[in-house]
């Protein structure tokens, strides 16, 4: 049997990491980059991490998709803000029994490309991990790094093991990723969103890292509150999610140091954040399901002009604009 | 008849203004004055404003209340977050047949001093005044100004237009000062608030002037929905709104110049905010009535934490904090 080749749609903290990995291992991985690619092509990749750090002076990275040879498995690393990108990719990239891995955040992404490769091709790989890019080529490795592999059904049934699960989890395992088969792959992402929304969310619209927003109890009790709508949510779409987990979210971040999180770091670079898959995609499909849920409706919204006034408005000096404007009593 | 004396508690933006035009018409005014004391005593009181500048060089200044000469008419113009020194200030300064002025924001400050000086010796002011203190007894009156008298009573009840109304706005006419006489000070307070609980809230926690709020479509939609969820508590509390009523609020607001509410500009001095009196006592009165808020509960409720935040824990340079946190995905 032949080795499964991968392409790591995104080389950054994420994709940049994990193909380092595989590649690391004997796996033959492409990269796909964008405005590093004159800098990975020349020095390759450098992985400063916990697991062990280490250098790959020459790796496969592409400029354009449409040079790159068809992979078994196409890993998707890229900001879901980006998704615009992947019908000019993934038909370039994607060998004809291979399948798409969505490594990214949120809900819904799955969906949205299997209507470019046929739901078929499509698979499910929720990361936890803690890691940054801090330079062209360069990631840092803080902590966690387990992937969840789940595989997709068009229907949103729970599809079990997979025999293909088994095997892109072993090539992963290989690479010393720790993996985890999960059955379904909805339930997955709506635990993933029990942390997600509320964290990602509050950081921004409440400018705090996690424990600032866990040290005081009035916010705490917003998160978990926060938290039961997630569960609600999932609720909404069949899948249930004990109590217990609210409570074991509530507990690791506590344990957690101080973290800005991904959405938060997007923000403060005044990039876009992935508000359509955290939280729009969810929103919209628990009100087709006829359940609302309005603090996260709330925060979606101010999210979203946070969104706009920090992408889209000139960068104005606050002291000056201060000058300006009149005080209204 | 003896003409009405008028006590200032709080010389700045607000009262400073309102107190130097009683006391330039020749109304006896005493001014409470705290940081700016020193100074008003050497210097009195300078106002610019369109409606014609002037200096008061000599004006009755008091550093301690129990030094103040009893008056008819004690108009509190503190921040209501101050109001905890109302029980050491009042007591002092209120003649027996006098009435204490509220012209605070909010809702329910009525009732806290009828608690202290007897529910018969309390009547609100709503001022629509754009001032700002820009030195020690220096304001700056940038527009409107128009107080709304209504006579407060302890079970909640119009009261109509009443005598007394009826001599003290004759009184701030006099100075100058547009009055208007209102039947019922639940309903005023509660109309006030369709625009206060919005702009002020959204100005801090979307960090945005009133004009950015309003050219983003989805946000003015927010803006009008907690519009509407401030009539549904004034409705809770058996006042009727008219939705005509919120539009205007929108057709003022997009012909005002940028704004930055007051509430904001506490925010970015790192003061304390009204939280209590313009979101605590309006959710907590309405949940009494069995009616929720979601939206401006779910508002109230970050602004606490960015008041906390803002006010009791230590400045943090954000680049320093970035760099010692860690990413999580």
């Amino acid at each position: 049997m032949k080795a499964r080749t991968y392409a790591i749609i995104g080389t950054g903290a994420l994709g940049g990491f994990y193909g380092a990995l595989l590649a690391r291992h004997g796996t033959e991985t492409h990269f796909l980059a964008h405005s590093d690619y004159a800098h990975i092509r020349r020095h390759g990749l450098r992985i400063d991490s916990s697991w062990g750090s280490f250098n790959l002076p020459k790796v496969h990275v592409w400029k354009h998709p449409r040079d790159m040879p068809r992979c078994d498995v196409v890993a998707v690393a890229l900001k879901t803000t980006r998704n615009d990108l992947l019908p000019r990719i993934l038909p370039h990239v994607l060998a004809d029994e291979g399948v798409v891995l969505i490594l990214q955040n949120g809900l819904g992404v799955e969906d949205e490309v299997a209507r470019i490769v046929g739901p078929n091709r499509v698979m499910g790989g929720l990361c936890f991990l803690c890691s940054n890019k801090v330079g062209p080529g360069h990631i840092r490795h803080l902590d966690y790094g387990t992937i969840a592999l789940a595989d997709y059904d068009p229907k949103g049934r729970p599809m079990g093991i997979t025999p293909r699960m088994k095997l892109i989890g072993a090539d992963l395992k290989t690479a010393g990723i720790p993996v985890q088969l999960s059955r379904d792959l909805i339930l997955a992402r709506w635990k993933k969103l029990v942390w997600n929304i509320p964290y990602n969310g509050l950081s921004v619209a409440l400018r705090a890292t996690t424990d600032k927003l866990m040290a005081h109890p009035p916010t705490r009790e917003l998160v978990c509150d926060i938290m039961r709508e997630v569960v609600r949510g999932a609720a909404a779409e069949g899948r249930r999610i004990p109590r217990s987990f609210v409570r074991k979210m509530l507990d690791d971040t506590d344990r957690m140091p101080p973290y800005l999180t991904s959405m938060r770091i997007d923000y403060d670079h005044h990039r876009p954040m992935e508000l359509g898959a955290i939280f729009g995609n969810p929103l919209r499909r628990t009100r087709a399901a006829g359940v609302e849920l309005p603090l996260i409706d709330m925060l979606y919204r101010q999210l979203c002009f946070l969104d706009y006034a920090n992408t889209r408005l000139p960068k104005s000096n606050s002291r000056r604009m201060a000058a300006r404007v009149r005080a209204k009593s």
